[in-house]
């Protein structure tokens, strides 16, 4: 097996130098949305969604290098959404792995519109992506519908409509299916895609994204209460005291404990069609239920 | 020549239907955001941009009916960036088109993702748009671009950074260049290139769209000035009001409307390569600068 915090290291790494790369100089005007769009793209985080693009592309055959544009442009996505979710009038955060939220920095008109601009930039990168024009199309209708209202958005609005309100099993898995699980998936799927997978590789690659992404969200609602604030970067217990619903609240401690690892061995099991060249996945797996951060 | 204000209402008509098919049902889950979509979507306007979308596909030999699916995604594009700019952190507006905005109707938060949800849905059908793969392509790129920071939103930031400023008429030109005039130049490119035009076309419609979007704007500007508030569907005068820049304001009356004929001039004459296939482009100047709404 391969030294898979190493190599996750080197990959963030290398998604990072591309970001850099990409995103305008601060100098281009009108500097202000290009310095709001790279401070909070460029402020950390574990870069789990373009990893993914790459491995998704190197469990079919293709090289990660390849998919870089396209494992960037999800990345995108992903940061827009936190700042779109920070604003005053969704989650009202003042600080996000450590920083000021972008509107704390540069108002909450500029957060707004920066959200725009990397959802915008996000689809520019992704038609630009290396792959068969088919392929790339396809891509982008999937990442639109993955990051829509039948998606990442959908999550979203549920989401907001629940604060406060106590909720069952099947909302607290719209929820997360949605607002994490839909972007991993079409992650895996679109490096994938790019590298020109077929049907029954796609399908289990699917499958392998739908579990770990829960595997990852029960996870996060344990650390949640058992973690450790220096690492995991926020308050221990916020989610109970935001009245936010999870699974340890919905389950108990043992219970979910027990869902992670089942979600974590489907995931695995997911992947059994393929071969050495999707270690880097079942890697991944191990890494999310066991993490401390 | 044909009776344009005829077609135009004809054409916009097409438009609407195919946005009511495109738009997702009002009872898909989680249907506030999806009734807030069309809310929003369907609350009037000219459909201008979809209109001149279809008039560039003809304008090259293509047909009007091939270029919609794209035509819808631009008004998309349109209606996400209105509902933005009306909140409370931007320009702070109740009303649009007569109708309360959407976050007056259905809160902030929502009206953030549901701008979110129609750019997003945007990319959705340009990628499902009828083209050969690389043209569609090409059309995601250059919709993201005109969208994003170096088009529309980059108009936005400087509007908005530019608010109770004294302007200079270079920044006022970069405002409209960009917060309208990219959109426009894109949405006839769109449709050309869909149809496969080849450069020279293309490069002949950039500069008709591009004094086009000048002449609407001046126009727009008088409008607030002489026009009549029934017509329009906003106070006469909001802009000097609101002491926004304009043109008359900068230039008075008399050198504006000679700049909007000006404008117009040279919008016919990007047109001149063109047979009769660019009849409605053609007509469409003299509604702009002759319109009283």
């Amino acid at each position: 097996m391969i030294d898979f915090k190493e190599e996750l290291k080197k990959r963030a790494a290398l998604v990072e130098e591309s970001l850099e790369i990409l995103l305008p100089g601060t100098n281009a005007y009108p500097p202000l949305i290009h310095q709001a769009m790279r401070y909070s793209v460029m402020g950390g985080g574990k870069r789990l969604r373009p990893v993914l693009v790459m491995a998704g592309a190197e469990a079919v055959g293709g090289k990660a290098d390849d998919a870089l544009t396209a494992a960037c442009a999800f990345e995108l996505i992903h940061t827009y959404s936190l700042v779109h979710d920070d604003l005053p009038a969704m989650d009202n955060d003042d600080y996000r792995r450590g920083k000021l939220t972008s509107h704390k920095v540069y108002g909450e008109a500029a957060a707004v519109l920066t959200g725009d601009a990397l959802l915008t930039m996000a689809f520019q990168l992704l038609a630009e992506s290396k792959g068969a024009p088919e392929n790339v199309l396809r891509v982008i209708r999937e990442a639109a519908v993955g990051a829509g209202t039948f998606g990442l958005i959908g999550g979203q609005v549920v989401d907001t409509l629940s604060e406060g309100v106590e909720l069952d099993e099947n909302t607290l898995e719209y929820i997360h299916r949605h607002k994490t699980g839909a972007l991993y998936k079409i992650s895996v799927r679109a490096g994938a895609i790019l590298a020109g997978a077929r049907d029954d590789q796609l399908a289990a690659l699917t499958g392998y994204a739908e579990n770990l992404g829960l595997a990852f969200q029960i996870k996060d609602d344990l650390l949640d209460i058992e973690g450790d604030e220096q690492k995991i970067g926020k308050p221990v217990g916020s989610d109970t005291k935001n009245n936010k619903a999870t699974y340890p609240a919905l389950f108990g401690l043992h219970k979910s404990r027990a869902k992670a690892r089942q979600a974590a061995q489907q995931a695995l099991a997911a992947l059994r069609p393929f071969g050495a060249e999707a270690d880097f996945l079942r890697s991944m797996v191990n890494f999310v239920i066991e993490r401390d951060f």
